[in-house]
């Protein structure tokens, strides 16, 4: 046994997370793509078979009331707030987080008013993101500015009027500075828009404490809701009364059974629903995130830098010097839960890493991404998956 | 025996839809709220398992190739297609009826240019689409313009860009005359966008045929697609190039895997996507939608005015003169596939005869809504759920 292989085994036998990997239907490969799509909670299919076999199928349209349907967007809200650091009533589960950030840049600019006339966007954001806030931009007559995270602070001035920004970097993993970038934008005068798809369920991000104003996430990496599982919007309380939609669908009203022609707001997160919510996957959500039962966020982000710091230090005794280059930062107050490594060749890498079951993904031109979900990713799988890399190239 | 009773078993002997009943879960009471939330077909809760079990739980990431996730959004769109008499390649699913909503009228304006400020919406809609549609006016620095149907073609002018209806109306049931609307809104230079909510599934539309420009659905009434199913958006081919989508998400990205930080919005109907799709719902629908194997949009219309017919018969003699009063059309041509009664306490009525195993549902302030689904519907069901309302009045 090698030195790495005892160390894995050393840290699995202490890691006060392992028992948490029962939860999860795994298999006896290694899976780093958690933060593409988490892997499946093996309570979840029965949960669902009760949804659609006596819910849907027996209760049918009294599920709306007697299976608590017409609730579900703000009660799974409610069980996310804690993960991302916010008191109820704040997030509203549903919709693509393409759409939510439409609502959320949108929202931001009418709350900075109409002398506010321009809006920046992380220059190396998820694409979605860019082309959202493109639009928000174009609708409202904003001008959109595409600025590096590291430069916001330059940036900002009188005519900012909202700032989306990632909580990690899809790509190298960095971890941007949400307390100092939202204090820069508050002091500013605008509003910060956080998108935190890269970083809920995997670190602590504290939306409440850091006085963040609007955030969006999607719910299929870090807390396993299933391929394509509705995205959630926050808003903090105090400008919750400002909201003001550009998607003011019915479930957004005050009263939606009232059938009225007027339209009037919903007090709350309620407002920041649109349509009828998507039932089957909202409820695969809720049962997933009961793997959370017990465990803290803080855990998770211990685990998480354990366990990438283990990968690079593996990568790092395995992998020919020079062969791949990592662009995640080492510093951990700068790394998310992922660790991308530069690669000439990292399509065709991929393809055989995954051939030989340790699974990743590859960002072009040239990133092998590695995810780590501490919910279930053990010091032996990292040992592994670097020793196949190494193998493999 | 009645004679309605007699006439009801006559009706079912000779109906060639009676053995689609058998593809849905049914109980022993009488559904007429499919056009709120259509039956549960048998065979999907084992897809909905399968996709859960094997393609999330055992594929995970690889489902989006391997189980063709990616592409299911205009797959399935091609399914529904016939339905509503469109070609493939001019429908794709996603997202709700509200957001589509959003997604078409503002295009439409889009394509109206600029010389036209003017929306025009049917008074009488869906409260949704009015919200949507003012939201739509506001971000396009359009006006938003309520007119009843019928008064259309007399408020089409010069300054119309874009004409918001409803194919059937959500409460009376009335059909309303989509070719000589398309026909009228198209003489005066303008763009249409139909909402088939309570149409696609229980007649034909004829989309293709009358020249509708855009259109929307929702998928869990006739369509059977389940709880808060995706919805879907028809852009005609001939408008595809110019449909300027105000939620341009990577989705419709000409090249979504690309991560490139320009959009570009891909050729035809994925042009009409926005994020991520959510897989559970969707291939729910897309196993639903088997119900149609065999079955003509033709046969279900014929159906679906006999029972209504019916139903009306029924309630003329079954129900005091004068206790209730329809609102529904009697004219086949203006009658959609629901009847709805005007009952001044139409709320306690609904109630009463839930009790009593007849669902349909309740809009205030004083009608009782009965929907009819052909493909489940019998006219046995019809006579009972006529009887039963007498009983409870």
């Amino acid at each position: 046994m090698s030195e790495l292989t005892s160390s894995a085994a050393e840290w699995d036998a202490s890691d006060e997370l392992a028992a948490v990997r029962g939860r999860f239907v795994l298999d006896d490969g290694v899976y780093l793509d958690g933060n593409s799509l988490g892997a499946l909670p093996a309570h979840v299919p029965g949960r669902v078979e009760d949804v659609v076999r006596r819910q849907w199928g027996e209760l049918r349209i009294r599920s709306w009331d007697e299976s608590d349907w017409w609730t579900a967007p703000e009660r799974i809200g409610d069980r996310i707030a804690p993960l991302v650091g916010a008191a109820p009533g704040q997030v509203v589960v549903g919709d693509s987080t393409s759409v939510n950030v439409f609502k959320a840049v949108v929202a931001a600019v009418r709350m900075a008013g109409e002398d506010r006339d321009e809006i920046l966007v992380d220059a190396t954001t998820f694409p979605t993101d860019g082309y959202i806030a493109a639009s928000a931009a174009r609708m409202t007559g904003r001008t959109l500015r595409p600025v590096a995270p590291a430069d916001v602070p330059a940036a900002l001035g009188p005519r900012t009027a909202a700032v989306l920004l990632n909580h990690v970097d899809y790509r190298t993993g960095r971890l941007h500075d949400l307390p100092a970038l939202t204090a820069a934008v508050h002091a500013a005068g605008a509003y910060t828009v956080w998108d935190l798809c890269h970083s809920a369920g995997a670190l602590p991000v504290g939306l409440d404490a850091h006085g963040v104003d609007l955030a969006v996430g999607c719910t299929y990496k870090y807390l396993n809701g299933g391929p394509g599982s509705p995205a959630y919007l926050y808003v903090r309380h105090g400008l919750q009364d400002r909201f003001d939609s550009p998607l003011p669908g019915w479930n957004s009203h005050v009263e939606p059974f009232g059938m009225r022609s007027a339209y009037a707001p919903a007090p709350g997160a309620p407002r920041g629903r649109v349509g009828t919510p998507d039932i089957l996957s909202l409820l695969a959500l809720e049962a997933a995130l009961d793997v959370w039962d017990g465990v803290t966020v803080e855990a998770v982000r211990a685990k998480s830098l354990a366990l990438t710091d283990f990968f690079l230090r593996c990568v790092g005794e395995y992998v020919p010097a020079g062969r791949v280059e990592s662009v995640t930062p080492v510093a951990h107050a700068e790394r998310g839960s992922q660790v991308a490594l530069r690669c000439a060749d990292a399509g065709a890498v991929m393809e055989r890493l995954i051939g030989r079951g340790v699974v990743g993904d590859f960002r072009p031109p040239d990133l092998l991404r590695f995810g780590f979900t501490p919910l279930y990713v053990s010091f032996a799988d990292v040992e592994r998956a670097a020793r196949v890399l190494a193998e493999v190239l």
